[in-house]
């Protein structure tokens, strides 16, 4: 039993906080942006001071490799990605780098024997916040292996043309080669280098939190869709049309999502979630009754049969006449639960407990690029405590205890899957 | 009883609806953009085309005169304004300049004698949309004559500092400046120098259609309130947070959507009007439950009582839970009823009645140049049926012969004042 280092993981948070600081706690870090790329830079920097091999893919995905005792012997890869949302924390996805990155140094320092080389990894636009879509670059480089109706979403010459959401002109591709991180892509992750694939993530969730455990076996990324409503009515002036002949699609929106959620409810469900979070509302001018409107659905849950009696409620939508407006109902993707591999988790598990460390089984509600890898390679991930469950925002916080638990159980876990 | 010319008005409805036009039958025209240069240019040419005298004041408002037999008398103004919404349609605004001129040349065509000079006007920025607030020059002009509640959100200096809400940057000052229209103050619109004012406009509501009327006389502009409800959640992950500890600020304003339309209708008002067409949502992304959401609320009724009840119902939101969030409900402003003058009612009234124009009373639900004017000269409007009630959006439509028959109630009208 190996342990990280609390003292080198607190100082990897706060050096990782600062590269995109908002100055209210969090972070934004848009994917090959200045700040992202100051993160790869610290990332390198601290790699090559334990000797480690540094190599960067054609997506910019950066792989940093101590060599093991067999030379002819598969890597094992740890790592999540730097970017963040806008005004998001200083945990998603970092931590995993970071988590990574210091079961490196513990291995270097300790002078851990270890067969396998053993990889700390960024993946590259893990969250599309600039460039859509999330997990761009696992789903171009796992391509092969990801289902059809995913494979579809993330064909590399699509990815190319992905255009910033700020200035809707620069692509990702554009992006790519400007950063001067665009490197080979004969150092793509891939079966016939890699043996399997461990990803450290926070929670984002309360669970671990109300249970009173540091960490979570995860031991799924739950299935979960993603539609779309749309509320079409008639834009007239708001001080002129009588209301008793307006059709409002802000009106008919709100009360499609009043019976979304009292229907949805009454299935009584509670590992169900589901959310509706973003909104386009047109004109949206003060004196114009509302001609369109819609919002995203997106609704998560392990077991299909579940997520089937949910769709079947939001597609009963478009039958309904609200607020004299028509309503589309409209897929926009799904996923099926993706299972992570039993060995694996059995390690995490056995690591977690060897280590004293508070733990359980979990489900992931969050997709990760871990999933897609899943695909192609024997994958896990293991989580830590989100305080008050809350990620995406700038509260998002794990100790640094906790952090380390983390890190501590991944090295163990590696090195279980090391001596197999 | 004279006769303004169909042909005419059919000519200038369709040259000046491609100043703008979006190739979808609307126009997009901001106040001093390039195409609202087009439409000045046009009336400019038009007007000095009858030998009409053309004046420019300091905020870009132009003045197309025709002498009267009295060179002491006051003027008498007809006006309303060239710009528009974006994808508006051709009559809003436009109209009441057009049936302006057209009254002009019917008049110098005609050789109609007059004693007082007469007036066509274009205001600049009625609608505000691109620099906030709508009705900007009138309320500046009429500054000095306004209620104190309205004055304070006319104040010249923090106009000329109104940003574009396109580029954030640009200043309505700087526009002005760059737009080669701005003239000098003294020929503001003053009592000292005219006498009293119409104003010819869309009715932007189904009533006259309904009632097979083809002009309005309007008696008055109906008070309204505009305030702002504001919720406040918790932003977490979509695919983590459980639903039972969620803080949604999407559904809490859709519950107070649903509620407010439940209470405000049991009041059973047919004539109350209330608009919530404004709408933000943060962060709006599909994986994150929204923190905040705002809409904007508008009502609008004759009587005042009836607005105070409605808008203790809107208050009442303030004392709920809504899904978790919290509510603020804020003014932003109101205005009372405002009623036009009622011997100028009289005139319209009369007018239509001679020249054998289907009419009747009408209260004006949206807000005009005129109303501003009204606190500081004897004024009133004139209604012409719109299609479908439509305003605001492209289908906007009224016949060149409602149109035609709107001016000549107008000239009619303006002679009676003349002689009066």
């Amino acid at each position: 039993m190996y342990k990280c280092s609390l003292e080198r993981m607190t100082d990897k948070i706060k050096t990782f906080s600062k590269f995109g600081a908002t100055g209210n706690g969090g972070i934004t870090r848009y994917s090959l942006s200045k700040e992202a790329i100051m993160a790869r830079n610290e990332f390198k920097r601290r790699m090559e001071a334990i000797g480690a091999i540094i190599e960067v893919d054609d997506l910019a995905n950066m792989y940093a490799t101590l060599p093991g005792s067999d030379p002819n012997a598969k890597r094992i890869v740890m790592g999540s990605h730097v970017d963040s949302v806008k005004n998001g924390g200083n945990y998603d996805g970092i931590l995993g780098v970071i988590s990574a990155m210091e079961v490196l140094e513990t291995i270097a320092e300790q002078k851990i024997p270890h067969k396998h080389p053993i990889t700390a990894m960024i993946w590259t636009n893990e969250e599309g916040s600039l460039y859509p879509p999330a997990m761009m670059c696992s789903g171009i480089v796992c391509y092969d292996y990801l289902p059809d109706d995913i494979k579809e979403k993330f064909k590399e010459e699509d990815m190319m043309k992905s255009k910033s959401i700020i200035d809707g002109k620069t692509t990702f591709g554009e992006a790519l080669e400007k950063s001067g991180f665009k490197g080979d892509r004969k150092y793509r992750l891939s079966p016939e280098k890699y043996l399997c694939m461990f990803e450290t993530h926070i929670e984002q969730g309360p669970i671990l939190e109300e249970a009173g455990n540091d960490i979570g076996v995860v031991d799924c990324v739950l299935g979960m869709f993603n539609y779309r409503l749309k509320f079409y009515g008639q834009a007239a002036h708001a001080g002129t049309f009588p209301m008793k002949k307006r059709k409002d699609a802000f009106y008919a929106a709100s009360q499609a999502l009043c019976y979304l959620h009292e229907e949805i409810d009454k299935l009584g469900y509670p590992d169900l979630v589901y959310t509706t979070g973003e909104v386009v509302c047109h004109p949206s001018v003060h004196t114009v009754i509302p001609d369109y409107f819609d919002f995203s659905f997106d609704a998560r849950h392990e077991d299909p049969k579940v997520l089937e009696e949910v769709l079947a409620i939001v597609k009963s939508c478009a039958n309904k006449a609200w607020a004299g407006c028509t309503c589309k109902v409209e897929k926009m993707w799904n996923r099926d639960t993706v299972y992570w591999d039993e060995k694996l988790v059995s390690y995490v598990k056995e690591a977690a407990e060897e280590c004293g460390v508070s733990h359980q089984y979990i489900h992931s509600g969050a997709g990760h690029d871990a999933q897609f890898v899943a695909y192609m390679l024997p994958t896990t991930m293991i989580f830590v405590q989100s305080k008050n469950g809350l990620s995406h925002c700038e509260e998002e916080y794990s100790s640094p205890e906790q952090c380390t638990s983390g890190a501590t159980v991944m090295l163990n876990a590696v090195l279980k899957a090391d001596a197999e």
